[in-house]
């Protein structure tokens, strides 16, 4: 018998579980379910784990969400897993460990959001330094025509911006701060050949070196609260911080703090420690511009992530090696 | 006897009259103090032409903010005036003509605020196509724990940015724009030598050819209401215009219409036309983010202005060349 070629030819369109749901899939669910039979926990009145019992027991792939924790105790309700494809770049909430152990594969969204997320982030710094959210909040009220002087922001160009993992987004944003006349460093794990940029193998003195520090390392045990009061007092009274990594990467109590009693300058926060819960000290601070976890939340980038996410599942049902496999150690 | 060499040598400092006064004023107020004698007509209960007549009868030097109308009949009051300083690059809000005709120089600040423009360009820019402001207060009044979507901004790279004026602003802005991805061309009254970008002889034919309008040119008589309803249509229900130029530069009233039906998809805006008075049909739109005509706001380059201001005040003092001329023709 010949080897079915794609999909179309397969009678019963293949079934995989959805996990979260991952917000392309309220974009696409259309086309999801004209590829693939889909199980939705979340339409069940069942708690999660009943559900799976019930209805997922020989499904072979898992289509998950970036914020959805993926857990031993998950995984263990779907004892047929063989794929996780998740939405995100960052893969801090699946259990990485039990998934090797098991041997279940698993697909990332790669560098596919690395443009859009490095955009955002100069987005926010500008955002930030020129107080452009707060001066459209100030027009808006009506402020204007009473009030005859808008405080001054701050120059991007000159500035010392410390980049924290420069991986794939770090080097997009790199490329784009240096015609803004900005000096670049870094601070990763190891440092990187073929980069003119300084690197600093303690992040203390990059932030003790910079008046920025941007952070787009990954979430991991090592980079957990590595930006704590130290490091927010050694950026110092003029420092900017920009968080477009994961919430965790810094001590968020201690921010509050030291944007509370002016030991940093401002803030600008795409991800947070408990999303969606933001601590409401943040939300009176002009010099701090806040964002719902949107870095990726881009049409241009949905439509890239449909094509590589379905292009993973199909991949694996057909037998073809996936798109984006994360190599696991 | 031999000359003067600097002006601490002059026993009574040079007086100058200071007229809007020019935010630069405020901040510096104490350094001009220490150098100049300052008329001061916006302390006195006297109408302007009352004081300048009373005052200002020989008063050879003028400090001008940039929205500060320095029409003929002002120019009528001041009969010993030889210089005028302007705060602003733009001369729009001077008389140029009866300046040349009475022998006045004129004085601007060159392209120092060139850098900060072309910054907060790109910043309202990510602001509008990546809704930062509209999603800092979306946190900020603490809707995202019960709204699970936050809408999808657009995506910077691969955009069609057209230039409208590419002078020193334009061509910040350019190298500031090509690292994102995006496609640069250009309208202005001369096709520009060396410049790799592509130039439109007709600013509706950019309109088309572009996704993003982005307007730095000076407001002249031909400039004034260049971008119409005609223009604003052929940029389309996607197109996005950004304006740090002059309000008159666009047709508000059309503008604003466009953006209310949909015929426009955004708009980032820092200059208006009967500023600080702003069309309060902007107030209510998510995607336009306004601005309070701060574009030179810095810290940074309030520095460099004081001391591009001074420089020119004590050169003409001096007998010396001024250091940044308006050449007339």
């Amino acid at each position: 018998m010949a080897e079915d070629k794609n999909l179309s030819k397969i009678q019963q369109p293949p079934e995989i579980v959805v996990l979260g749901p991952p917000a392309i899939f309220r974009t696409y669910s259309k086309e999801f379910s004209s590829k693939f039979r889909l199980l939705k926990p979340w339409e069940s009145p069942l708690p999660l784990a009943e559900f799976l019992e019930a209805h997922a027991h020989s499904t072979r792939a898992a289509l998950c969400s970036g914020v959805f924790s993926l857990s031993a105790a998950v995984l263990a309700n779907l004892p047929s897993l063989q794929l996780v494809v998740t939405t995100s770049a960052g893969l801090n909430h699946i259990d990485l460990v039990e998934c090797r152990r098991r041997g279940i594969a698993v697909a990332n969204a790669a560098n596919i959001f690395s443009a859009d997320v490095a955009d955002l982030a100069v987005g926010l710094l500008l955002a930030v330094l020129r107080k452009i959210s707060a001066g459209n909040r100030f027009v808006k009220n009506g402020f204007w025509p009473d009030l005859e002087t808008y405080p001054l922001g701050f120059k991007l160009g000159c500035k010392k911006v410390g980049i924290v993992g420069l991986g794939s987004i770090g080097l997009e944003l790199a490329k784009r701060l240096e015609p803004f006349g900005c000096e670049i460093s870094y601070h990763s794990r190891n440092k990187k050949p073929f980069v003119p940029y300084v690197f600093y193998p303690d992040i203390f003195e990059l932030a003790v070196a910079s008046d920025i520090l941007i952070l787009c390392c990954a979430l991991t045990e090592q980079t957990h609260h590595m930006i704590n009061r130290g490091v927010l007092l050694a950026l110092g009274k003029k420092g900017v911080i920009i968080n477009i990594a994961r919430g965790g990467v810094i001590d968020e109590k201690e921010l509050v703090a030291c944007l509370a009693s002016g030991e940093i300058a401002g803030a600008g926060l795409d991800v947070f420690e408990n999303e969606p819960c933001v601590p409401n000290e943040l939300f009176g601070f002009d010099n701090v511009v806040l964002s719902p976890h949107c870095a990726v939340f881009t049409e241009e980038s949905f439509g890239d992530l449909y094509e590589l996410v379905s292009g993973n599942l199909e991949a694996f049902f057909l037998n073809k090696p996936l798109v984006s496999l994360v190599e696991m150690e």
